[in-house]
Order: structure tokens, then sequence, then C-alpha cells
């Protein structure tokens, strides 16, 4: 009977205990509908369901943009605004500013010791990154250990659940190996696994140009922050389908992104597909179709501009909310760190 | 008249201020005569003439120790009762835990950007250790990286003076290659280049085996905190000449480590060198040699004995003392973190 009691409380506790998030952006310049796509929207949701942290990682931003800290320092604040803006809400989400968690470094000092050189230099991730940043043989130490810098990252807030892109995958399992290793040699289970959350193919929004990605560095984003105006000579600018010269020629619908964008933001999916057919019978013009992704992109845009602009109006408040989510996580960081170092029996006094 | 003034008060603050010293020990094993001849003895007297930080570096000791934190644990306060015993004033030297203060790991995360994995892959000293410990192709990452945090430890403290061996003269190097970065890409003149202190040649001491190192992992050093009878059984146990069979034997004197070793400890150089031409005339058994140096080595390790003892009384007193050290590098510590910040620009409230 008694038995039947504690089952039942444990599950109890089990069902209200809210699985830990963390995840975050690098504050290297405002953030777009890419990033909304792809993360941000998944956030607004999950910030009820979990214990979400999210995280400006200005350490990390630093590691390439070491020689341009102003950069880093600017966008504090608008990423922060970009996550208000969109309905990410301050006091249900913990977000908070990776520097000023001196814990992180600390943790990430002891987990230095648990991965080889070969491990890191392994990694597919690193790998790539390493190539596509053309460092050549000049790779800060800094970034090559960018992953281990990460696991600290997710342990210090002890997280459960790290929603990355597919090409992210690598980091998690590093992380998994790492804890894995400190939880082995420490003989303890401080730190859980994490599980990555990989979002749906469909959460990768091309840049307006037509390519892969969306990103600041490709001059193809449409940002958050972007006026009316803005985002109506961006879409004018749109690639479509280069065949496609009269309204009356029919048209590619594959491969043209001012339909990717319609099927991803416009809430009338049943004249969009009207719209394609018309497309490719011929009869609908690139000007007419613009128009109505402008239409759909400020509607849409409007009301995170609103609210962007009510947190802009004080910022003095958003650098408190920044304050306020950061001591939030050093309370945890300090409990953690105790723990780690009570396993790792460094305790001295 | 008043310049003239002006650069008279300069020149006295020049004078009046003590240049920073940073030295330490890894607490891998207590420390022995080599320790003493090497770097103890010189902290003895640096202490009064410069202002002294001693690192208990247990957390770089745990970089090829991390899987035995129980080792490092134990010999805390070990090394703090030699530091003591020795005559090292922990009211004149600032002796303190590296793990207790966290703000080194902080900036060595910020060092480690400037520094490429190549420069610490050709380190000469890293190189030489990564063999000598032969990780093969296991180098802990935290091993790669630890002159890096390294250069963290002497910067947090904004060292001027080094006391390293020969060998470690390119840790020195990468110290100040690290901060003339630091300073010139964040335009500042935060942090002083370093400068080696090498002692000289006769100060190392080969062990009881007549190996060039007194080392604890080869088996052959003479601790400082040997008793009496443990000096004896080790010096009975030295290497002298092999040809020197019996007492009327001539012997050599060269290489024979029983004189090496007086002639660093014995207060009578007139006599050893009188001992010296009679033993290589013959006349002079082993036996009667070793005494000798028994005597010598426990007259001179009696005061060191003694005052360990006094200190070893009340454990919990030392371990304030090193609270009380600690947190005076804390205090330091806090505020060179925030010149650092300062300087990167990553102070955002």
């Amino acid at each position: 009977m008694l038995r039947y009691t504690v089952e039942r409380l444990r599950n109890h506790i089990k069902r209200m205990h809210k699985k830990i998030i963390l995840t975050g952006d690098r504050p290297t310049g405002p953030l777009h509908l890419g990033h909304y796509v792809g993360s941000l929207k998944q956030r607004v949701s999950l910030q009820h369901t979990h214990s979400q942290y999210i995280m400006i990682a200005d350490v990390q931003a630093l590691t390439d943009n070491f020689e341009h800290p102003d950069k880093i320092r600017a966008n504090i604040i608008e990423v922060a605004l970009d996550y208000c803006a969109v309905g990410i809400d301050p006091h249900v989400s913990t977000i908070f500013v990776q520097s000023y968690v001196p814990e992180i470094a600390e943790l990430s000092v002891y987990f230095l010791n648990l991965v080889t050189v070969n491990r890191l230099m392994r990694n597919p991730t690193v790998k790539a990154e390493i190539e596509q940043k053309q460092f050549g043989p000049s790779v800060p130490v800094g970034f090559l250990v960018y992953p281990v810098h990460q696991a600290a990252d997710i342990a210090i807030v002890k997280g459960e659940v790290v929603p990355v892109g597919a090409d992210q995958l690598p980091m998690i399992e590093q992380y998994n190996e790492v804890v894995r290793a400190f939880n082995r040699i420490y003989n303890t289970q401080l730190f859980p696994e994490a599980e990555a959350l990989v979002p749906a193919k469909a959460a990768r929004l091309p840049g307006i140009d037509g390519k892969a990605k969306m990103s600041k560095s490709l001059g193809n984003a449409i940002y958050l922050s972007d006026s009316a105006e803005q985002v109506q000579q961006k879409v004018m600018k749109m690639y479509t389908d280069p065949q496609h010269v009269r309204v009356s020629d029919p048209g590619q619908v594959e491969g043209n992104i001012v339909f990717t964008y319609l099927d991803v933001f416009d809430p009338y999916p049943d004249e969009v597909a009207q719209l394609k057919e018309q497309y490719q019978k011929g009869g609908l013009g690139d000007v007419a179709l613009k128009r109505r992704l402008i239409d759909v992109l400020n509607s849409f845009l409007e009301p995170i501009r609103a609210r962007r602009a009510t947190y802009a109006a004080d910022r003095a408040a958003v650098y408190e909310l920044l304050k306020e989510g950061t001591a939030k996580v050093c309370a945890v960081a300090d409990e953690t760190i105790h723990s780690v170092k009570e396993a790792m029996q460094i305790n001295y006094w």
C-alpha cells in the first residue's frame, strides 16, 4: 500500500519535472526569418512545456570575432530585443549572457581533460567549420575547443534537450561522450545525457537569393527588425524563375523562393495552391506574386515590430531582464560547480 | 621645479613597487630536497624583496591526473606544510589554491582565442612533455592547452617575474606572446610582459641513484618531510663510486652523489675539500662519508621538521591560511577580470 503511494508520488514528480532545454544564439548580428523558422518559433511554444534557458553566446562568438568585440557588444541587446519581439517571454524563459557566468569557463577546464586532441580534430562539425572559415593553419585554440566549452554550457544548467540543426548533431554526441566520461570517472550521476531536438527539414529557410541558407554573412537575409520598406525591397529582389519573363509565360514553382516563403508564412494555403496552379499555367506575374508575399511578411512581422518597439523604448529595462536571467543561471551554475567539485573531491574546505 | 618633484615622486613609487612574482607547484606529492635547492630556498629570500604569489596548481595537476583527484586532494595540505616548513611565511608570501580562483579559467578562455593550434603544437616544452608522458595519440586537450592556462595564472595577478627552469623558458615566451597580442588587439597596457628568473645551473640536485633529476616518479628523492631514519636509509643506498670497494681504494669524486650533496648542504666547505682529497687518495670509506652526509642532512632538515610539526599539529589552521591567501588572490583576480572585460568592451552592464 505504502509502496504503491510512493510509486504514484514518484510518477507525479516525474510528470511535474519540466525537461531542461539549453538553446541560444551567437550575438553576431540581428536575427532573421531563418532564425524564426528554424528555432525561435519553436522556443515560443517550448517555453511553456519545458524549463528553457536561452543563452546569448558572446564568449563563443568571440572565438572567431575576438578582434571585433564591439560587434558582439552591440548585438547583445539586439538579439535580446529579437527574442522578446517574437514572443519569447523573459519571465517564462531564462535569457542570459554567457560571459557573465564564469562557472561555464570553470567547468570547461575540467571537461578539457576528458577529451583527446584527436577526438576534437575528428569532430565533423568542427572540421567543416574550420574549412568554411578558412583559418588555414591558424585555427585559434579557442575555436578548436569550442565543442568542449559548448558541453560546459549545456552541463552547467544540466540541460536535457538541446535543439540543433542536423549538422550540429556531432556536438551533442561530443557532449554525451564528455558527460559519460565525467560520470564514470568521478562515480556520479550528476549530468544526464542530452537529447538533440532536430527540427523538421522544412524548418530551413533559403535566403532571398535562393541560396540554401539565410545568413547575415551571405547578405541574403530578411531581419525580424526590418522595416516594411526594407521587406518590400528585399522581396522585390527575390529569386523566382529566370525563364518566367512575361506575365503570360508559364513559370516554375519548384525552387521559386517566393513560393517557398508563401508556403511557410501565408495563412491561406488553399489560395497559395491556386496561385501555384495559375503560375505554372501562365498568367500570374512575379510582381503580383511578390506583392502578396510582401503583404504576408509584413502582416507577420507587424506584431513582432510592435513588440520590439515597446521593448526598445526602454533598453535599460531589457538589460535589467538580462541581468535577472543571468543571475538565475549563476545561482544554478554555482550549485552545479559545487556538485562538480564534490564529485571530483576537489572541495578542500 | 614642480616637474622635478613629480619625477622624484615617480621614481620613489617605482622603487617602492615590489615586483610581482608568480610561482608554485603541482600538488602531486610531497616536496623534496630538489625542490628546496631549485626553488623553495629562493622563495624564502624573494618573499622579502618581491610581492610573491605561490600557487598550489591543482587544476594543472589534474590535466594529467584527472583520474586520480584523490592524490591531488591529499597533497594540497602536504605542499602547504612543506612551504611553511622551509620558512615561506604565509603572512608575507601569498599562498593560494588554483581551483578556488575561477577567474583564472575565465581569463584562459579569452586567451585561448589569441593562440593558434599550430603555435601550441610547436611549443618545445609541451612537445617534450607529451612525449615524456607517453600519451601517444590520446593527449587530453587540457594538457595541450596548459601553457595558455598557465598564461592566465600569471596574468591574473599581473606577474612580472616567473622563476622557471631553463626547460620552461618557452612557457614564458608563450606568455609574453599572449599578453602582447591581448594588449595590442584590445588597445591596452593591462598586462606587463614577464621576465623569467632562471636559477643557477647548480640548483638542480640529482636523485640518490645518480639520475639527473630528483623526482617522485623516479623514486629517488629525499623528502623534506622524511624522518631522520628515512634520510639515513636513503643516504646509505646512495650512488657513490662503484670501483671504490675497500676503504683503502682510491675513489672518484666526480659523479659521486654523496659529494654532490655535501657540496650543496655541508656548512664547512673546507672540510669537504679535505675529504675529497682523502677520498681520491684512498683511505676514506663510503660508510664514513655517508655518515657525515646523514648528519649534515639531518641537521639541515631538523628545523624544517620542527616547523612542519608545529604547523601540522593544527591542520585546520593551515587550511585557514590557504583560505586567506586564496581570498587575497580572488580579490586581485576579480579586479583583473574587471579590467579585462573593460578592455575587451564586454562589460555590458
